[in-house]
């Protein structure tokens, strides 16, 4: 059986690994084709090492990586740090990791925000899916300017 | 047979990947001494591990990797942690993978835009083709101000 | 028996190595289940090889690194060199190292800022000590808004 | 016979891949203790890559890699990925490669600029040269405040 | 017999090269315990492949490697380039390279600059030496506010 990895955090205001791990789980083929490996860390500077555990220790074969980066200044270098630890991990491993970052200056409504969170861990999460299992629903929607969390911007030139 | 990939993403709003495969269809030996293998990412940060997977999974010789960053801060933060990325898959890899950013700032007009969008990934499609098969174009052109997707502003001391 | 690292340096005007020592000693296992290694280097900088060595050489399971950057312009900039080496040195060697940083400018107040550090150390070790012997704990406080220094934020909707 | 590697780019305004070659083609001991190989590629982010094939697949003891970023914010960005690059596989490969990158914004002249880059490209390959063939020159000019492409600024305290 | 690397550059404009080789040349073993291996690159972008080769083909157990940026912008963003090629040698060879850099701009007096920058050099020198040979001394000075330099700033609380 394949397996997605999901590495959350404790920093992070929302547990957005079960927002992930739920909607795998809605999926087709759950427990069947593939199963979901869950790990939690400290904060997203743990991400990326855990990333690559779970792709070597774990045999996943994606891994999709959440974190909440707060506004501050100090906040936005280390979520650069961990967003290019992430990209080392992956190249060095070939191995894709989908870095879900929602970052607190994104919305100010904490409800809005909540929202935003769900529906990009949602989407990613789906992405991750056809990554491994549906290629082609992500090569018909080349250029189309999808985004995950708001709307959809569409193409340029409709 | 050779291989070219080429990589794109759903976030972009042109369907910067059919410009590149559309470009080097037309290119002499076509089909017969190189065939184009394509694959689409949701983001640009993905683009970096699908470039080397084209290279070590896929065979490819080179890889056209596009990209369409937007303008707030944490775009440019992003497309810069996209880039590294690049260059690391590069330079681990030993391979090319031209970095085809088109940045929304550049130009506000979306008929001009889609332009300019359009005269750099076939620009780069040339090249990649260059690289491979005709080295002594580049060569000749050293040093001439050659751009991609604008006009070339030609050598300083005309 | 496993072996947990600590590191820290001449640089910090708080011996941060020690109270993670005394913290770990304090753990259930110590002595028994695990031992600590501890190294003490010039400045943060040389914080990530340092790791790297209680890795490979003195086969620790995981490692706290801990260091206090100035708040000046180019400690800022040296601050940031030495966070991207321990994340390098943690994706390279697959092994998480918790980079305990305290900045100076996080506190003014001298006896605040010790016990800041106090408290942000001791919480690390814990971390270190779960991640190897009770990843549940952490588990659990997923996207709980767990703070290491300061107090918790807690969820966002709670 | 050794061999010296020079890449340059077509986006450069200054053929600066033959200044360096013609300043080799007049040390001692060349065509017959070494020789040059060059290569052209599209821009600077395309050098590191360049660079590193050069080593490997084209057997170079050293490598000069020639650019010139333009001045513009998102030209700066890039010119510091290409500089990451190139310094990666350095280090990765173990081999010297001199990057040799010259601002449009240090001259606004193009006279006097032509002249900087003509002066740079020239004393970096003289550089190489000694590298390989005559350590003992840089050894003695240790700490003079040589520079390339401008006049020397001389020791602090003369 | 070890050996202790020494690489500084032409560019700086004091020989600090020669700092380090006759502070260590002072300390107890040398010439039969350890010996001093030194080189000269033209600038600090090359001090990181430098301290490479020394490692891994001069067998050199640690290495101290000198620089002195200027404080331009251009400048400072060279030196992080440096700076991160230091630490990434480093983290690959699993040996340390000390990074001794001393920036212009930290000093106006050329007589006081000298001095900085000879102290800062000479108790690098020591470090190196105490990380070979006597990790006791770190230990004990472990968060004591080391400075190499300027004057020691002490614990925080003393």
């Amino acid at each position: 059986m394949d397996r997605i990895g999901v590495v959350d955090t404790m920093f992070a205001r929302i547990d957005m690994g079960s927002i992930a791990e739920n909607r795998l789980a809605a999926m087709e083929g759950f427990g069947e084709r593939f199963e979901v490996v869950r790990v939690t860390v400290p904060g997203f500077k743990d991400l990326a090492v855990a990333a690559r555990r779970l792709i070597e220790k774990e045999d996943c074969a994606i891994v999709i990586a959440c974190g909440m980066p707060g506004g501050a200044e100090l906040d936005q270098a280390c979520a650069h740090e961990a967003a290019q630890g992430i990209m080392l991990a992956q190249v060095l491993t070939g191995t894709h990791i989908l870095e879900v970052f929602v970052h607190t200056q994104e919305e100010s409504d904490p409800v809005k925000f909540e929202e935003l969170c769900r529906n990009r861990v949602g989407s990613h999460a789906v992405n991750a899916y056809w990554m491994l299992y549906a290629p082609e629903e992500l090569r018909k929607r080349a250029g189309q300017g999808i985004r995950q969390g708001g709307p959809d911007t569409g193409p340029l030139l409709a």
